[in-house]
C-alpha cells in the first residue's frame, strides 16, 4: 500500500515528502488512518543520525493518534473506527521475561522501534509522520478521550515515559515529587504527578516559567541555579523526575532526596553529566536511576487514567510541511509544550502550500 | 577512669601510647572491657585526617568486642560477664524518622561515631585502640560466638557494611549477586551473600584471588579487566556489592545487572569514578545506589546470623604496638583480610616490647 509521509532522506537534509509502503494488514493487524502525530525530540535525534544509527529515508512520528480502517480475522478489541494510539514500539520478542512481564521496552532481544526500528536487524520501520500506519494488534492503544485528539497524540510517549517512572517508584498522595525541566516531558510529569495526588515540586532554571508550573499543577517551582532555594528542599523528596537531556550536576538533585530516595532519569545527555558524588549516594542510601517509556500494559493504564482525569498535553498544532521550522523551534525550546502533526494536512495541502508540501 | 589507649596525635604522626579519660558509667551505660578491636581502613582516613574532620588526639576503632565490666542501674538485657560488640556509632538523636526506623546509621540529625564523632558539634569521642569503652545501652550489642572473639570483631563494621545492603535489596535464594574486590569488605560481603544462599560471582582484577574467592564461597570468580569474562554475564546480576573504594568504571559493573538491578557502592573513592553512562540506567531501569554501614536492629541480627552459621571474618591479629606497621600493610592490601588488635598487649606490654609499646 503505497503511503504518503515525510522523510529525511539523509542526515543533513530537511524532512521532504517520499511515498513509503505499508504491508497489507495480516491476520494480527490494524490498519490505522493516522489523525494526528507528536513531535518528539528523538524524531530529530533520528533524522539527523544523532544517536549514530539511523537508516535512511528515515520517517520518524512515534506518539500517533488515529482511526481504525482495518482489521485482521484474529483480532480482538478492536474494530473498524475506534480511536487508537500507537507509542514507541511496534513489536518486541515476546517471549523474554520483560516480555512476559508485560516489559516490552526493556524486551531483552530488543524491541522494534515505530520508526528506525531494526536495529538489531530486519526492515526498517516507518513512523507517524505518514497517513496510515499497520500495527500488531499487541501494539495499538485504546484512546477513551472523547475530544481533543490532537493534544492526546503525545501521551504516547511524553506521557508514558513519565508516567511509568512515577508509578515504579510508588509516587502518589503522601510522597514529594521533584520533577526538572518544563518542557514536552517535564510538563507531562507535573500534570500526572500532580493528578495522582503527590505533592508536586517543579524544577526549572527559567523564572518566567514560574506561573505556568504552578498551573500545570506543580505545588511549589523552585528556581534550580538558586542555591538559596534549593537548601530549603534539602533531604526531603521521595522521588525526582529528572527530564533534562543536557549535561547537567546531579548532585544538586540527589542532595534534594530524603533516605532511600530516587532520582530518576529519562533523558541521555550528549556529553555526560558531571559524576555524581559516592557520599550523597552513601549518606543516605539514595538512588540514580533510569527509565524508559513504559510497557504495553501500562500506557493502556496511563491513557485510560488521561481519558477519566480528562489529562491531555499542552501542544501547538503544526501543518506536516511546516516540520523542518518545528525541529528548529524545538532546538530552541521554544513551543509550548509539544508540536503536534495535523496529518490532514499531509492528505489534503492546502491551496498555496510551499514546495515542500505534497 | 583513666584509660590506656593508641592515638594520633597529629595528621602527619604515627598512633603512640596515650590516656584518655572514659566517663563513669551513667544508668543507661554499659562500661566494657575491650579484648578487641578490628583494623578498618576509616580508622586509617581518620588518624590522617585524609576526610579533613578529624579531632586530635584521635583513638581510632569501631570493630569492638569485649567483655561487660559494669552496667548502669536502668541497664536491661546485659549483665556483667556478658561478651558484647561495639559498632561505628554510640549515639544517635533517637527522635527523627530514620532512628524510629531502626535506620540510626542515617539519622538526621548525625549520628556519633564511636570515635571522632562530634561532626556535628560536642565532646570528641574515642575509639576502640584502648582497653575499656562506655556506651549507651542501645549501641551495645550481644554477641553469641563462643569462640574465636578475636574474628568476630570485624563484623561490627565490614560484616555491617556487606549485610546492610544484601539484606536491603532482598538477595538470597535465586539471586544472583556480585561482589567487587576482595578485602575486608568484599570477603565478607562474598561470606554473607553465600550464606544467605545467593548464586555468588566475585569480581576481582587479581588472578592471585581466585583460589581464595571459591574458598570463601564464591560460585565463581571473574577476572573483571578481562572483557571476555565480563561480557558473559551481561544483564544477569540482580545485585552487584561494590566494595571497591579506587576510582574505577562503573559502567564495566552497570552492564552487567539485569532489567532492575541494583549495583551498590559502599566505598567512597578520593578521586571520582568516571561518570555513568545514561544509557546504561536507562535502557534496563537500573538504579545506582550507596549504602552506610547498618542499624543496629540490623547489626544484632547480622551478629545472631553470624553465630548461628559460624561465620566470623579471616583475620590477622596483631600487637597494639604494630599498629602504624599494619597501616602501611593495608595501604598495600598486604593482609588476610582484616588486622584484629589483640587489646591485651595494650595492657600487659610484652617482655622486650619495642619503644613505641606501653
Amino acid at each position: 500500500m503505497p503511503t504518503p509521509a515525510y522523510a529525511a532522506p539523509a542526515a543533513d537534509q530537511p524532512l521532504a515528502p517520499h511515498t513509503i509502503e505499508r504491508r497489507t494488514p495480516g491476520a494480527h493487524d490494524i490498519a490505522i488512518e493516522i489523525l494526528y502525530c507528536g513531535v518528539c525530540h528523538s524524531d530529530l535525534h533520528t533524522a539527523r543520525n544523532e544517536w549514530g544509527n539511523t537508516i535512511y529515508p528515515s520517517v520518524p512520528g512515534h506518539e500517533i493518534v488515529g482511526t481504525v480502517t482495518a482489521a485482521g480475522k484474529d483480532v480482538k478489541g478492536f474494530k473498524v473506527g475506534d480511536t487508537v494510539g500507537v507509542g514507541c514500539m511496534v513489536d518486541s520478542c515476546g517471549h523474554c521475561a520483560s516480555c512476559a512481564e508485560g516489559e516490552e521496552q526493556y524486551c531483552e532481544n530488543g524491541f522494534t522501534g515505530t520508526y528506525n526500528g531494526p536495529v538489531f536487524g530486519g526492515e526498517n520501520t516507518y513512523g507517524g509522520y505518514s497517513t496510515s500506519i499497520v500495527v500488531d494488534q499487541k501494539f495499538v492503544l485504546r484512546v477513551g478521550h472523547k475530544d481533543h485528539l490532537e493534544a492526546v497524540a503525545p501521551l504516547l510517549c511524553a506521557g508514558i515515559t513519565t508516567w511509568s517512572p512515577l508509578r515504579h517508584w510508588n509516587t502518589g498522595p503522601g510522597k514529594k515529587v521533584g520533577v526538572v525541566g518544563l518542557g514536552g516531558l517535564g510538563h507531562m510529569g507535573v500534570k500526572l504527578a500532580h493528578a495522582m495526588g503527590a505533592h508536586v515540586v517543579l524544577f526549572t532554571t527559567s523564572p518566567n516559567k514560574v506561573a505556568d508550573g504552578k498551573r500545570l499543577g506543580a505545588d511549589a517551582v523552585v528556581i534550580s541555579k538558586d542555591a538559596g532555594q534549593m537548601a530549603k528542599h534539602a533531604n526531603s523528596f521521595d522521588f525526582i523526575l529528572n527530564t533534562v537531556a543536557a549535561s547537567h550536576n546531579l548532585d544538586a538533585f540527589l542532595n534534594l532526596l530524603k533516605r532511600d530516595g530516587t532520582l530518576c532519569l529519562v533523558g541521555a545527555p550528549e556529553h555526560p553529566h558531571p559524576s555524581p558524588t559516592v557520599f550523597n549516594l552513601i549518606f543516605k542510601r539514595r538512588q540514580l536511576a533510569g527509565s524508559l517509556i513504559g510497557g504495553i500494559r501500562e500506557t493502556q493504564e496511563m491513557l485510560d487514567f488521561c481519558a477519566e482525569h480528562g489529562i491531555v498535553c499542552d501542544i501547538e498544532m503544526i501543518a506536516m510541511r511546516d516540520i523542518n521550522t518545528a525541529y528548529e523551534r524545538m532546538l530552541r525550546s521554544d513551543v509550548k509544550y509539544r508540536f503536534v502533526i495535523d496529518m490532514a494536512t499531509l492528505k489534503k495541502p492546502a491551496v498555496g502550500a510551499t514546495p515542500n508540501a505534497v
